[in-house]
This record gives structure tokens, C-alpha cells and sequence, in this order.
């Protein structure tokens, strides 16, 4: 059937950036620019003119900027996202017929002959393709006039048109301009002067005739975060294993007396594996045993323990059930304590980001409360977490099926909403992949809707179809398969693919070189060499990094023993997630020295605080990686070359894109090595040598020599 | 806010084919195997199923086939497109919770230890990070033989729901396995055999329970064409130079008299310039000048002339007003003429082509009765062509901002429909890119949807985002920029684009080596030889193409005086377009024999009528080009070498990519040079030589040697 407006001469495609049909928010950082491109085009050679349509979801009027032609029919805009939560555009299309007419005018007037110059041999030969005869009688003359006095008859009524559409002085402007164009193309003169100027074309583009305008069909989400979705420095501990006493259960206060050692190493993420009891069901002992000893205390990922101690007995001032997540570890301290730490943190500028794990021990109060939340088995009892043969009798993992869906999205939300409430402003979500994507889906836009400052973490070690679905569902930031990506090659690969479109249109990597789960063969046989080189690798390649500490000042790279049936793992050994593991990061040959070293380079750099200008550079050596970051105009260019070999001094050159780093061909440049103070002078093809251990990478920062 | 149903935890995204979101039909034709790929995952671990939902227009339910896992979240399937006009496609996915239990039963089972075999020393060593503690005692082999117990009573729940989806005997037959497992379940035996088999997983497929599927969000449409327009051979030709009386204007009829010459050499559509009547105002002469000789036959898109002569002087039996696009130039003949070609041509398998050009001399009946579909300049007369300085007096555009849009549209329409109705199949629009693209749209899927064997070719050299937006509009054919691809990296380039998704999905091209409009220079400079190797190479490289004869046939290519300020034409000197040109294909030295030869072929080499499959080979000589086809099992496997150097034998080294000939590696193969008759063992690296004009080209059928 018809369109509604058949008229609508103007066509708009290929709009970027958006994701799956912009059914899914684009990402953005605020402050940003938002950069948006299209193919505009219409029937025919008319001028068009086009422009972007934007508002954040507060404002109820679109606001608009010009869009401008690139040429081939690639249009471009954009607008500055300066304020978080959700933004739409669109672009809206249609002929300019005032700029047709004004071109083609152009060239009518030059057509005509100056009147003294008149020449029979310029007569056009016959045969030829011109359509005009050009020659210098009176009669092609006349015409030539005729043309211009017709087309300021047409230009009049364009002009009278928008003068309709003006307001005030505008408007009386455009009509005396009509009118005086009325009145020269009656005058029917023999040679017309060009009455066009540019304060008419001004004009006239601020009154366009809009009434057959093309809307592009779709309004474009993007979602604006904080700068520290975008550039965080994570440091991951656990509160239990924090007091400086031998052999004595930490507290959120013993966290709180590292706050400063913390903020000194340079990080403004404290992150807190789950500060919730613990189950006593089935608890694991060290090493992950299944008969734990009595004092055991058990993994803050089992969740429990709903009757741990009476709580009156804790003078805990929280609110709801003893137990759950809702809580607070008896032993960790009291919701003032929590209150404290995160006040104490903020006043440094550091978030403290909780684990947020929705799976249940046995004794969980949702457990008893809502035992439809989860697999009941033919027998009555609940279904714990599988994997068969494999039990793992500590989790009882949610039914997303169940019944009550409403009611259990309802009580996962209000834990976050708990917690917000409290101050927290960021979250790590244990194994989202293990929850429906609707839930998250909704969840956590309704979150970041209301709160719109707060920032996800998900611990999607998962597929990549799921990974990259949970982050277009609303997690902000993921892990990545960083740590199995050790090669030049992997890296390489990996990394074009996670900070270019479409993937960092909704995908912000984290990359952790170590977590409680994972200690990578690399570290396990590289020792301390292999910490600092993937420590550097992960600060700078990326804007968003973390490590689990004091493990990883101290370079501790014991792995567990292999599980049956398997050669290698990649457990730590005396893992930290069933025993306490006190430790002194300020020990001697502690990497806290290179950690703030890092975080201090990072802070001071912004080319590193964000991914999308990360460009990787040749280098003749399989185990030299060498790539550069820069803001735009080049303001701040940063290049690193690092020595991912672990055990051997490597050397070879440097094959420089100059053109990534804002320098001329040929050109020699300064770099500051920001770790080693030195300073050298460089070009395109440059010599590097270094030693793992000792010196594992150069960070440079670049000055143009001029 | 929440989904209707939250408990839909199956994702399902990335779904191809598709263009635009889904807003525009991908291109299939009858009898196609549309393949759909997509990414569906959920949460977790459990199996799921997917089917592909597929329906004609003219079916009011799904019909469904299953989707096949392809590994990495990856799934595909396909349904075969049997009837022409608009498809529809979608997915559902759901979760398989039969098929987990019965992958988890299976390990289940295996756990469960033989009675017989007891071994103590095959408890793990304490710290292992096994969840259960295997052993040979009775506690744990009754507590593997119990989980066997419970997983038979859940199995039996899952089959007993099924059964109540399940029909008659399946139905019964679900009920007596789901009691015998409940049984099986309570005997509380110490071992367990498996009592899974085959016909129960059948069965348990048949009826899935799909109360919380989720249906991929959008409805994907196909539209499916007829074969020939993927697969066609055209040939223009102007009627009123088809007399064999010299001077005399050529008719319809005389047209007939040269079908079986045409067909003969193996055309299968026969295009016509506008047969309509010709504008008497401002016609053109011989080589497009404006002051016409009184008897100039005029340009035939030039259409017009209400009054030539009265109609009913020729006893026409012409619907509607005498000139227009719905009547008959009076020289060429009558409708029943007209209807006597189509017929003859139909018994032939030909199918004639009309050009519709949608534009107006003044002397054109909708100018008298529609004067507001034309532009009106302020003197009140009708704003003709122009590219200003230079005039198009004898054509008048269309507006199509015209207020009466609605009967501007439904007219053009109806010319349309008019020749239809009269049993033309096939239409060649000249320059779409100058008429709205909105109407295109409605126009042609309107005409689509009500005779969906209609085919449109759009004459569309226009700009890449114009030329494929009309494609996407509904256009079936378009001509391309062929005749500007001349060397071997533009040839590579641009087939490579245009063969591929995503233009492929939407785009069919025609390739035109010449056109009355275009005779370019290699034509120009290279003579025969060039026309020889450009035919081969339109012929071969694409399943579409045609040419404008018998001006091709003749290797006619003398070039029009170039127009004023331009050093070079691409038009004929004295084109056809402007006058009469009478021509004997039959001459010693036509290129008829080649093209009857090439047509043959193509008609004979099934992997020729498609372009999918379209793969460069490597040939170490830039004036070589290496190409093959195949079918999708090789059946059919088609090798072309071409010499694009019209003056010089060239000679080089081709490094064939075996597998995309079906061939393995290091193997010998026969070809047959279906031009020459000659017969060759070829090898993955063949030499070729080859001279223009004698031997410009191998057109090689392989047969593998085994």
C-alpha cells in the first residue's frame, strides 16, 4: 500500500554506529562525542540537506545539528553526550530545493555573455552534443537573460515561502529579498549581476521546508556511563584475609586501614569477593576438599548460612534476614563498618565494588522462604549444582523457570538496589552466564536506569556469542579471555577484535591477569618475570585492568594439585577461596613499586584511558609486541614495546606506522621512557633490547621533534 | 519493565540472510535451498532445539524444519523456496530439558559401578579437586545407583508431559516408557542399566515442549523470482531498423521475421526500445543535434506525440489515448502486431522486453491532461530538462512532489500493468534514478506481489548507494558498472563485490558490454578483438547480460564528435538513437558464430547460470584473467582464462585453487575447451597463451581424473 507521504523524495541507510537493528543501546562514556554516519540520497541531482536528531531520555524535544556530506552520499554528524544514562537519535532528511535552485542560478548567470564581448567564430560546430547554441547574437542573449529573470521569478516564490516559516526580522528580511527578486525578473534586463549572497543561503538554511522530510526510520539507542566505566584500575581482595594479626579473621575495617597502601598503589576499585555468610552445609575445606574441618571457613561464593548467629546478638543494625545477601559476614563486622569503609573509600575517589553471586548454600533464608526458586527433585529434595557425575552439594543454583519468575527478578533486583542504596556504585556479577539474559536484560537497565552512575562488571568467562550478549544486555564492563591470550599473535587478534566497531560499541574488556580462579600456566612457570610483563600488558593495552592482591604483588604461582584425569591446573594452590591467606605486600621484592609506577602512568596518561585509537606496530621479533594508544590530535601519543618471553633478554626493531602516532614520514621523535626515566631519540625503524625481569617493556611518551 | 514471559531464556541473534533489519526482502529464486544461519545460546548448560518457522505469502500456518547445532552457539538450517513471490522466515529456540536429563542420565549410569568390580586403592588422594569421592564401597555405589533412581523419576515426569502434548499411538507409547521408568525408579535397585534408546529420543523430539520458546523477534522476508531472472541472455535491438528494405521503417513484424536469428543465437529475451509514439516538439537529430531534419525518426525516449495521427486512420485497436506510454509508434504497427511478436517470441522460450521511461515530450497526453505532474516555472510554462546551462527541451521530467502524487503514482503504475495484461514478463526501465525512490518501492512490490513472474531491469548508472538502493527496492536485474571495469584488478574487484553477500542478497547484475548509450574506448581502440574478449568476459563472469546488436555483432565502434570541452565520447556516431540504421548481422565477419557459441554453452553449463559461486584464480600476468563456476557439488565445473589485451598475445602461468574446483591436491584433470573442441591435461599450475581476435579465451569444462 501507499506511503502515508509519497513525497518523501529523500532516503536514509546504513546508519552507524548502531547495534542489532538498535534494539541494543551503543555505549558511550560522557563527555563523548558521538559520532554518527549515513547514505543520504534521493532521486534525480537535487541538493539535500540533512540533520541529527538527539536528546537524552529527560528532554522531551529532539535537539538537532546539521549533518554534512562527505560526498558519494556519506553523511556524517555529531553530538556531545554529556550527561549519563539513555540518549536517542535519528537523522531527518529531505530535498533542498533553495540550494538547487541557487546552484543551478550560478549557472544560468554565467551562461550569460558580458555584453561587450560578442564573437560569430565561437559558434558551436553542428553535430555537437551542446543542447544551447552559444553565440553571441542578440536573441541567445535574451534568452540567456530570460532564463535568469525566470529563475528570480522561482528563487521569489522559494524565498516568500520561507519568509512564511521565519519569525520576526528574519521574516521581514526574506520578504523585502522575495520582493526585490520579484522586481528584477520583471525588469526583463539583457544582462543580470548575481543578487545571490551567502547571509541568503544563511537565512534560508535556518528555515528549511521540512514538510516532505524524510525521518530515518529507527530511533538509535546509546547508553552514556561515568569516565570509570571506561578507565578503572581494579584491586581485588579479601576482606577476611586482612588483618595484620596472625591467624585472626579480617574485618571490613582491617580493609578499610589498607585503604591507604591501596590508594598509593594507584587503584580506585577495591573489590570485594561476596561479604555475605557463608554456608555451613556442605562447606569445602582447603584445597577444595568436600570434608572440611571444623573451622573451615568455607567459600564466600556458598551463601548462607541463615542462622549463623542470632543477630541480635551482632547488634547488626540490617535490615531483613539474618543470612543471605542481604547480609553482612558476622566475622567481616557490621553494616556500619560496611558504611564506614565505603565512606572512607569514596573520600579517596575509590568505588568499592562488591560480588554479587546469585546462588545459594543450603541453609540460604531463600531456601526455606521460596523453595519454588528452585529445582525440586522427584524425591522433594533440591537440586544442587551438577555437572555429573560431578556434585557440588554447596550450591543450590536458581530456577529461572520457575512459576514465581516476578518474584524471584524482583528479590534479585532488590539485592542490588540493597546495596545501591548503601552507596555502592559498583558491582562484579559472579558467573552472569549462569542466569537467564532476560533477567539481566531487564534488571539492569531498570538499575541503570534509576541509577544510571552504577557499572557492572560480569565474570563472563563463557562463550563469546554469551559474553558479548551479556554486555549488549547492560553489563558495562566483562572480563575477556585475556589470560589465555599469551602469543603475539593471540593478542594481537584478540585485541583488534574487542576495541574496534562493532564489538566496543557495546563491549568494555577488563583484563585480569590473575583472579582467585585462574592462575595461568605463564605465571605458574614465568615467576615474577611473567607477573610484571602481563601486568604491564594488561595496563596498557587496555583502559579498564585488575589483579587479586596480595597474590599478585607477590608473584605467588604454586598451583593446586590436578584434578582427576587432568595433567595441569590452574587453581592456586592453598587457594585464598577456602582458607585464609595472610600476607605482607610490602615485602621486599613485592611488585607494589611497578604497580604504582603503573597506575601513576596511567592516571597521567589519557591516551591509555581508553581503547579506541590502540594500533599495533610491526616488529621483527615473535616475542616483542609493540602498539601505541594517543588522544586524537595526537596530544598525548603513548607507545609500548614489551617482552612477553619470560626467561630470555629479546631484541630486533621496530617498524613504526608514524602515521599513528601524529608523526611526519621520516621524521625523528623523543620518547620518554615513563618507567626507566631515560630518554631517547627515535624513527620509523627503531632498535629495542629487553630483559624480562630487569626491564620488560618501554613505555614511551612521544614528542614531535618541531 | 518485564517481558511478558520472563522464562524465555533462549537468545537467538545474528540472524542471516538479511538486509537492512529485515526491512527489505533478501533475493531468492525458485527452487533455491535458502540456507538461515543464526547464534542461539542461553544460560547455562542445558541442550536446546531450534526450529526454522517458513512460510509462502499464500500459506496462512508456519510450516518447520529443525536447526541443525553447528558448534559455537552456532546453528543453521534451510527450506527450500518452491514458488515465486514473497517468503517469510523466523526461528524459535527453546530450551531441551529432555535432552540434558538424557545426556545427563547417560553420565549418570556410566558412574554407577560394575557390581563385580571393587578396588579400594582408587579413592583420589585427599585435595583433589573431585566433587565426589569414588570408591568401591557399597555407601557410594548405592549412592550412584540412588542418583540413577531419582534421574529415572524425573525422566519419567519429562516423558509423562510429553505424552500429553503426543497424539494416539505416540501418545500411549509415551505413557507405558514414562510408567516404566517411574517403576524402574522405586524397585531401588543397587545397578542400574541404561533403558535409553533411539526410538524415545525420536518421539521426545516429535513433541517439544515449547511453552517458554522464544521466537526470534522479527519475520524475515524472501522474495523468489522466477529462473530467468537470474539466469537470462538479452538482446536489444531497435524495431524500426529491423526492415529488410533499405530506407523503409522497420516494424514489429519485421522484428518476428528476425526471432528466429535471435534465437538461433540463443537469446532468450529480446529488448525494445519505447515503442511508443515519438515527440514531434524539439526532436532530435542525427547525432542528438537540436535542429532535426523534417523527416528525423526522432529519439524513441522521447515519448509523446498525442496527435501524430489520428488513430483511428490506422484502424487501431489501442485502449486509451493515441500517443502515451500506452500506445504503439504507428510506423512499428498495431497492437495486434504487437501481440503476434509476443506470442511468437513466447513459443520460442523468448520473453520481450519493453523499455518504460518514465518521462515526457511536450507534446504528451498527460502534459495536456495532468499539466501539476509537471514542474510549472513562474511564466506558466513546463520546466523541461536541464542541466543548467545546457537545456532538454524535448523532455519534460516528472514531479514527483506533485499534490496529486497519489494519481501520478497510480498512472505509472498502470503503464505498467497495461503491457502486462498484453503478456510482457520482462521490463528494462530506463534511468530509475531520476523518479522517486518511494514510488519505485511501491510500484514495483505492489506489481510484484500481483504477477510474480515479472521481471524488472533497472538502467540504473547512477551512484553505488542509488544503484543498490533500487535493487533493494524491488528492482530484479540492474546494470552495472561493467563496461568501466576494464583491467583485471577492476574486474576482480567489483565481481567480487557484487557476487557476494550482502549485495548479492539483493542484487542480480546485467552485464552489457555495449549499450546505445555507451560505446566505451576499449571498444572504440581495440576493435574486434576488444568486442570479442569484453562478450566472453560478460558471458562467463555473470548469468545475466546482453547487448545492444546488431551493432555488437558488427564490432561497430566509431565514437560521436566529442561534445564541446570533453576530449573523448562513449556515444555511436550516428546512433541509432537518432536515426534509422539498417544492418546485415549476417556479414563474413559478424561475431554471430561466437555468440550462438557462447550462448550454447551457457545454456549447456548449469554452473554458468548462477554467480555464486564465482572464484578468481591466480595467473601471473595482469592481462590474463582466471575464473571459474561450479555447481555446488562440482558436477558442473567451469574454467575461464581471458586475454583482456585486445592488440597482444599474452602468455602466463595460472596457479589454480584446486578445491574450488572440486579437485585434490597435486591431481591431473582433463579440461575441454568448450570453444575450440581442443582437450588438455591441466595441473594445479597450467600455462596459457592466448591471441586476440583468434583465441581470446579457454572456456573450460573439468573432469576430474578419477
Amino acid at each position: 500500500m501507499k506511503p502515508r507521504d509519497g513525497r518523501q523524495r529523500v532516503v536514509i541507510e546504513d546508519v552507524t554506529p548502531q547495534i542489532d537493528s538498535g534494539t541494543r543501546p551503543i555505549r558511550r562514556i560522557s563527555g563523548d562525542e558521538v559520532v554518527v554516519n549515513a547514505a543520504i540520497y534521493a532521486d534525480g541531482h537535487d541538493h539535500l540537506a540533512a540533520r541529527l536528531l538527539f536528546r537524552h531520555e529527560s528532554e522531551s524535544e529532539w535537539r538537532f545539528l546539521p549533518l554534512r556530506e562527505l560526498g558519494n552520499d556519506l553523511w556524517t554528524g555529531s553530538f556531545v553526550a554529556d550527561k549519563l544514562g539513555a540518549w536517542r537519535f535519528t537523522l531527518l532528511g529531505w530535498v533542498d530545493h533553495f540550494a538547487t535552485w541557487a546552484s543551478d542560478f550560478e549557472k544560468r548567470v554565467a551562461a550569460q555573455i558580458e555584453p561587450e564581448v560578442v564573437d560569430a567564430s565561437t559558434a558551436a560546430p553542428p553535430g555537437a552534443n551542446a543542447g544551447i547554441q552559444v553565440g553571441a547574437n542578440a536573441p541567445e542573449q535574451n534568452a540567456a537573460a530570460q532564463d535568469v529573470a525566470l529563475a528570480l521569478a522561482t528563487g521569489a516564490i522559494l524565498i516568500r515561502e520561507a519568509a512564511l516559516r521565519a519569525r520576526g526580522e528574519d521574516a521581514k528580511r526574506l520578504k523585502a529579498i522575495a520582493a526585490n527578486f520579484q522586481a528584477l525578473s520583471s525588469e526583463g534586463k539583457s544582462f543580470y549581476e548575481n543578487p545571490w549572497d551567502e547571509q541568503l543561503q544563511l537565512l534560508m538554511a535556518s528555515y528549511p521546508d521540512l514538510a516532505h522530510a524524510t525521518q530515518y526510520g529507527n530511533e538509535l539507542p546509546v547508553w552514556v556511563d561515568r569516565e570509570r566505566a571506561r578507565f578503572s584500575s581494579w584491586y581485588e581482595l579479601f576482606p577476611r584475609s586482612a588483618s595484620p594479626i596472625a591467624g585472626e579473621h579480617g574485618t571490613l575495617g582491617d580493609v578499610e586501614k589498607q585503604l591507604p597502601e591501596i590508594a598509593n598503589m594507584g587503584f580506585d576499585v577495591v573489590y570485594l569477593p561476596p561479604i555475605h555468610p557463608i554456608g555451613r552445609a556442605f562447606r569445602k575445606g582447603p584445597n577444595n576438599t568436600t570434608v572440611a574441618p571444623p573451622d573451615a571457613p568455607g567459600s564466600p561464593w556458598a551463601i548462607g548460612d541463615r542462622e549463623a548467629m542470632p543477630c541480635a546478638a551482632l547488634g547488626a543494625d540490617a535490615a531483613g534476614d539474618c543470612g543471605g545477601h542481604k547480609s553482612i559476614h558476622p566475622e567481616l563486622g557490621t553494616f556500619s563498618d560496611f558504611d564506614h569503609l565505603v565512606k572512607s573509600a569514596r573520600r579517596r575517589g575509590i568505588d568499592v565494588a562488591l560480588d554479587i553471586a546469585f546462588q545459594c548454600s543450603p541453609d540460604h533464608p531463600w531456601v526455606k522462604d521460596h523453595p519454588d526458586w528452585f529445582v525440586t527433585r522427584p524425591d522433594g529434595s533440591i537440586q544442587y549444582a551438577e555437572n555429573p557425575p560431578k556434585k557440588y552439594q554447596d550450591i543450590y543454583p536458581l530456577n529461572f523457570e520457575t512459576l514465581d519468575w516476578r518474584g524471584l527478578w524482583d528479590e534479585l533486583y532488590s539485592v542490588f538496589e540493597f546495596w545501591i542504596e548503601r552507596g555502592v556504585r559498583v558491582f562484579r556479577v559472579d558467573n552472569p552466564h549462569t542466569k537467564a539474559l532476560p533477567f539481566w536484560e531487564w534488571c539492569l537497565s531498570t538499575l541503570r536506569n534509576k541509577y544510571p552512575d552504577v557499572i557492572f562488571l560480569a565474570e563472563a568467562f563463557t562463550r563469546p556469542h554469551v559474553m558479548y550478549g551479556l554486555a549488549k544486555r547492560g553489563f558495562t564492563q566483562s572480563y575477556t579471555y585475556f589470560t589465555w591470550r599469551n602469543s603475539k599473535a593471540e593478542l594481537q587478534s584478540y585485541l583488534e577484535e574487542i576495541t574496534r566497531p562493532p564489538v566496543s560499541d557495546f563491549f568494555l574488556p577488563n583484563f585480569w591477569p590473575n583472579t582467585p580462579d585462574i592462575l595461568h600456566k605463564t605465571l605458574q612457570v614465568g615467576g615474577r618475570p611473567a607477573f610484571m610483563h602481563r601486568l604491564i600488558l594488561a595496563a596498557t593495552l587496555v583502559s579498564n585492568y585488575g589483579i587479586y592482591g596480595p597474590a599478585y604483588e607477590l608473584a605467588e604461582n604454586a598451583p593446586a594439585r590436578p584434578a582427576a584425569g587432568k595433567s595441569e591446573s590452574e587453581e592456586y594452590l592453598d587457594s585464598e577461596k577456602y582458607q585464609i591467606r595472610q600476607r605482607d605486600r610490602n615485602r621486599p621484592d613485592s611488585l607494589v613499586p611497578l604497580i604504582a609506577a603503573l597506575n601513576r602512568i596511567r592516571r597521567e596518561n589519557r591516551a591509555l584511558q581508553s581503547n579506541a585509537s590502540l594500533h599495533f606496530h610491526a616488529v621483527d621479533n615473535p616475542n616483542l609486541i609493540c602498539y601505541s594508544k594517543t588522544t586524537p590530535g595526537f596530544e598525548n601519543t603513548i607507545l609500548v614495546v614489551v617482552n612477553i618471553d619470560s626467561f630470555n633478554e629479546q631484541t630486533g626493531w621496530v617498524n613504526l606506522g608514524l602515521d599513528r602516532l601524529g608523526i611526519s614520514p621520516h621524521q625523528d621523535f623523543l620518547v620518554d621512557d615513563l618507567l626507566s626515566g631515560a630518554q631517547y631519540t627515535w624513527q620509523e625503524r627503531s632498535y629495542v633490547a629487553l630483559r624480562p625481569g630487569v626491564q620488560p617493556a618501554h613505555i614511551f611518551r612521544v614528542t614531535r621533534l618541531q
